[in-house]
């Protein structure tokens, strides 16, 4: 609600006002039948209650919600594609029960506190966009107490990764261009190629070892200030020999209950009975996935099916040699951006073998 | 060399200080083979001489020159890669040859005058990017009379088309969405993916009639202002029954001999002897393929090899439904967008079954 908020955000809502974006997200099934099945899940929570949806693009979620039975939904959009989305809702005769509100919800006034806050706030690495500060703020001024927020939960993870093949079509290939020597591409390649954060999809193959919980959110705890900079240590024993190439990012959401209703609600792991598929930790890893069917997730891990989260990688510019069991440690800050808030500073140590490094690097 | 290319200028050939877009190209095998082979051909005419390559890139083509057995390549680069395309000569000890000259060839000066002037000047649609007006420039200003230059000839191509999987995958999407009628986003849809051309891979499959040179150019001729404004009329007769959802439009550029060493120079088409690919024409259209080992052909049709360049297209919002031998008819204007000299207006008129129709873009 400042203005630096205001001025960066023109353009971050503008980038949602084309209809590719929405079309890409709605066709990642993985997204979109996850909310569906976690929406249908809270059946009983939602039906006849009022729901609040935040950033609520084209409306489907809304819609989603109105067919499970909401009395009223609140869908705020502040981007263009609100007008669509009012559309949509009058289509399909919900204009009594489905309320488009076209605004940033730090500046929507409606008459009700509401029972029900969702969102799909996720952006790359989980963080950036920085959207999940404004389900905070939905959530302080609008959630009645014992509400139910979707998702829940959210784990950001990282693993070490391997990925000799992207060296070899990006880096190596200039070494020999048709015959030719291009050696002299190399640093400016790297550089191109390695200095910002990487958004592909990488396969579990390419992960040395179990991933390492970055940062677990509890959507209903958590404040604005605590996400402004997250800085973890973290330390890892490689499983194989390999070239490291560099760190793999990805996250999960989970669609639990409100606090009442679970049974448990740890600091920062949630247990097993309040997890249905999470990994169970030794030190400060989760090492073991364990599935249960208590809890909907939404899993953007290399192991899991693909979606457009994809996952977000940050490559070295050279790769270490590691053996089996060779400790991987340092830490990460991810901090907002003062440059753009809605931008990712992301600081990284490493070190191995005896050597350590540092990378700075911004997502955009 | 107004101000106003200046302008323009600064963010085109920052996107070419890029290392991703010379690795596109690179390993566009159907472009560097196809350049490659035909420096090779002419390797009886470029022994000894001097060469100049208009926007050299990394250098890749002022290499095959060098190795061609060029005595001088001049090798001109107005984005920052042309620091790197020094590196790669240096590093392959062809200094002496391959002189980078970083700068616009407008604004570059060397002591003598060339035998043969090589660039790969092509953009989307052929004209995109406006790049041809810079090898005329080079062409009238340091081109010996006798010359050669690579590649001698281009010509544009259009052709109505049928894609009904991109209509059902980006427009009648919206019609039944997880079960959502979500109609009222089709008017943004249509808006969103087709107001612009579309830079994609189509098949021989979509394409309804042999295709129309909308343009042919003779490199040894054209002037800047020929290429500031072209309209061509079109009539297309329907080989089949189907929606006509647009047009595409390719192109293909031959490597001749330079003129005195052509047996023949038409007008408008070359004539058999003078290309090794190309549509024999009846009325205006080249309808039938006859090859050739005479000439080299770098095509970017939709039946041959897929390049970088793909096709690009220009959709309709609705398709009109075409019997076979119905005629399809119109015109088409591509100028210079006085928006920005790299841009492209392309206006274009087209009929069929009596109803008439005017679509407007920009390719920017």
């Amino acid at each position: 609600s400042s203005p630096r908020w205001l001025e960066f955000d023109r353009a971050y809502f503008q980038s949602y006002s084309h209809v590719g974006i929405h079309e890409e997200m709605i066709k990642d099934r993985v997204r979109t039948d996850t909310y569906r099945a976690a929406i249908m899940r809270h059946q009983h929570f939602i039906a006849g209650k009022v729901v609040m949806d935040v950033g609520c693009g084209t409306g489907i979620l809304s819609i989603f919600c109105a067919q499970a039975g909401a009395r009223r939904v609140y869908a705020v959009e502040a981007s263009e594609i609100a007008v669509q989305a009012n559309e949509v809702v009058k289509e399909n005769d919900l204009s009594d029960k489905v309320i488009v509100l076209h605004g940033r919800v730090e500046d929507v006034d409606i008459e009700e506190k509401v029972d029900v806050i969702i969102s799909e706030w996720m952006g790359y690495m989980l963080l950036y966009e920085s959207m999940l500060a404004s389900v905070i703020f939905a959530r302080d001024k609008w959630l009645k107490p014992g509400g139910l927020i979707l998702p829940s939960h959210a784990t950001l993870y990282m693993a070490p990764v391997t990925d000799s093949e992207r060296y070899r079509n990006s880096i190596d290939f200039w070494r020999d261009v048709y015959g030719i020597d291009m050696s002299a591409m190399l640093p400016l390649a790297k550089q191109c190629e390695f200095e910002e954060p990487v958004v592909d999809t990488i396969s579990g193959e390419n992960v040395l070892t179990w991933p390492f919980a970055v940062k677990y959110v509890d959507c209903y705890t958590v404040t604005a200030q605590e996400l402004e900079s997250i800085t973890t240590k973290y330390r890892f024993t490689s499983m194989m020999q390999a070239p490291l190439h560099g760190f793999a990012f990805w996250f999960d959401v989970e669609f639990s209950g409100p606090p009442m209703l679970q049974l448990n609600n740890h600091l920062h792991f949630p247990l097993a009975n309040s997890s249905s598929e999470f990994y169970a930790h030794g030190s400060s890893h989760r090492k073991k996935r364990v599935k249960s069917d208590e809890v909907i997730v939404l899993s953007t891990a290399p192991e899991d099916a693909p979606t457009h989260w994809q996952q977000t990688m940050l490559y070295f510019y050279e790769p270490i040699e590691v053996k089996q069991d060779q400790i991987i440690e340092g830490s990460v800050t991810l901090s907002q951006s003062k440059e753009n808030l809605r931008f990712l500073n992301i600081h990284l140590e490493y070190s191995s073998g005896g050597r350590s490094f540092v990378k700075e690097s911004v997502m955009r």
